[in-house]
């Protein structure tokens, strides 16, 4: 049996769409928050394969969804660059917030191979456990998204930080893409090496930036992963997701060699349809705090996006990821109606 | 002599542009900053019509802007609505947040012009004292933007709680939001017939909602809201500024018709100059933060804005409200090159 989310990325068209959900393994699940507990720190649950493989699976077996991802955090590359991080219960992650060109030269200018080899192990283990019909999805985060956390420490309104630390010394910052470029390159590869069949890089921030800024910081970085990681695995298929990018995104789509790209909650459906989805396969974009609402606005939502979207090579998803207080039968509402839909 | 931003609303071109900036009396200026000391309160500040008038001059008389803008606040209107309204120094303005019905059906339904009196004679006093170019504008926040702060409370990353609101109870939201529409419209009509010469209306948070939520909740009542002002003032002159609405603002400028549009620093210059500008007169959109960073930066981002939108009807503005960190020094480099720029 074929994968069906693989060949939609292969630009095939699929009905019902392929399904699944960001942070699909989250806090939402009962099950999740038990190992979670169980394991105690947060990057201990990402660097223990067999913590980290069960949390992979659970919402697979739970909901049957057409992929499993692989449980882990774009800031493991920082990690891996030695920049110190912290996962507090109820708080976003911390990091030692990189203020100036010392505290970047601090950085390792290559990413520790070793840090990240349990996170290979998980790969290995789930792809062991996956039934046939489910992809196995890796992913990173883009190099703009990930410099902005390193820079600010934290997730901030519109890191502010890291904007600014680029306008006032663009070429420190540009190093710092630089190493970010090849670290996820390389661990993209790692992944796709380990048994990953697809993998998406997520640039939750793309969205913050000028024009300009977002073309030197988002689109050429990105560029340039896809084209290392394709020089060592040529048939990757990548994903890519700039999130909040309006009218950036047709840019995106232009500019950048992805198999597919993710759509946020905000994408105008038509525009999606008109503008991009004859080019490339889209994914998304159901909007999470819908998926809270439940009800008829649900079930609405839904049928919206797959009338607008079906009929092209189109993955059901959300727009971002799945928020801890959503309720577990409103997912199953949603995928019923995905699944049970006429085409 | 001619009020230089009432030509460019007339769809002339002038040069070099005219320009103010959002936020323009505020705490980067130490003037701002004794008076707001002085009046201790926030509210107190923008209900006391000779300081109010006075802050609302102090960064003309610096910088001899080619606007004043009326210095107040987005939420006097649930404060005239009956909600409670605090501003804590350092912090956000805070609300009692409206968790149900029970909590709407306790706001008036029309807003108390005499609570807002003190801003119409704030209005008449500026404008005895403004040098003949200088115009004076009025606005109000959207009533999108303004519904999202009465229900959450306080500003959010996404505005979460409106749009979950929305999602719940899409007949009581609307019935806010019909609210809001007549709320802003008495207000903006007050406004100008104090003295105002024309308004800006605020969607600061448009770019959070879904396509078909940005149509109901943000294109829709605005249309409304300039209706209702035009029935009474049918010349008036507006400016809407949804912010963060990439492509949307194609749909905004061809749904409602204001006298031009405000653009976000993220708005892509080329696109704001091709599929916008020909339409309506553009104000914008320099990064607040490139205003923070100076230096080349500041210089090139200045001449990329002048050249993309300059030889079309345009008002130079920031894309957001200046920051508090913002050097005066930059402001007056900005102003130096906006105005000796080359046409």
């Amino acid at each position: 049996m074929n994968k069906s989310i693989l060949d939609v990325l292969d630009h095939q068209v699929r009905w019902p769409p392929p399904i699944w959900l960001m942070r699909q393994a989250g806090r939402y699940l009962p099950e999740y928050r038990a190992v979670r507990e169980k394991a105690g720190d947060f990057l201990k649950l990402c660097f223990t394969p067999e913590l980290a493989a069960e949390v992979t699976l659970q919402p697979v077996r739970r909901f049957g969804f057409d992929a499993a991802i692989l449980f882990s955090d774009i800031l493991v590359i920082p990690y891996a660059l030695g920049q110190p991080v912290r996962y507090s219960v109820g708080e976003g992650p911390q990091l030692d917030a990189i203020k100036d060109r010392s505290a970047l030269a601090r950085l390792k200018t290559e990413i520790d191979q070793e840090t990240l080899a349990p996170v290979y192990e998980t790969i290995r283990l789930v792809r062991q456990s996956l039934a046939a019909p489910v992809a196995l999805l890796g992913f990173c985060g883009a190099p703009w998204t990930v410099a902005s956390y390193m820079i600010a420490g934290h997730g901030t309104p519109d890191q502010a930080p890291a904007r600014l630390f680029a306008y006032e010394d663009p070429d420190g910052f540009a190093a710092l893409i630089d190493t970010l470029v090849d670290a996820s390159a390389g661990y993209l590869i790692g992944q796709l090496q380990a048994g990953a069949e697809a993998v998406q890089i997520f640039d939750t921030w793309a969205g913050v930036l000028p024009a300009e800024e977002f073309g030197r910081w988002c689109i050429e970085p990105t560029q340039r992963i896809v084209a290392k990681v394709r020089a060592v695995v040529p048939a990757a298929k990548i994903i890519g997701f700039p999130r909040g990018v309006g009218a950036g995104l047709l840019r995106y789509v232009e500019q950048v060699p992805v198999d597919a790209v993710g759509l946020d909650w905000m994408v105008d459906l038509s525009f999606a349809r008109d503008q991009i989805q004859w080019r490339m396969p889209v994914q998304g974009n159901l909007d999470p705090l819908v998926l809270v609402a439940g009800g008829a606005a649900l079930d609405r939502a839904v049928d919206a996006v797959l009338e607008a979207l079906g009929e092209r090579p189109f993955i059901f998803n959300l727009g971002h990821g799945i928020l801890p207080q959503t309720p577990i039968a409103h997912v199953e509402r949603m995928l019923a109606r995905v699944r049970g839909a006429r085409s």
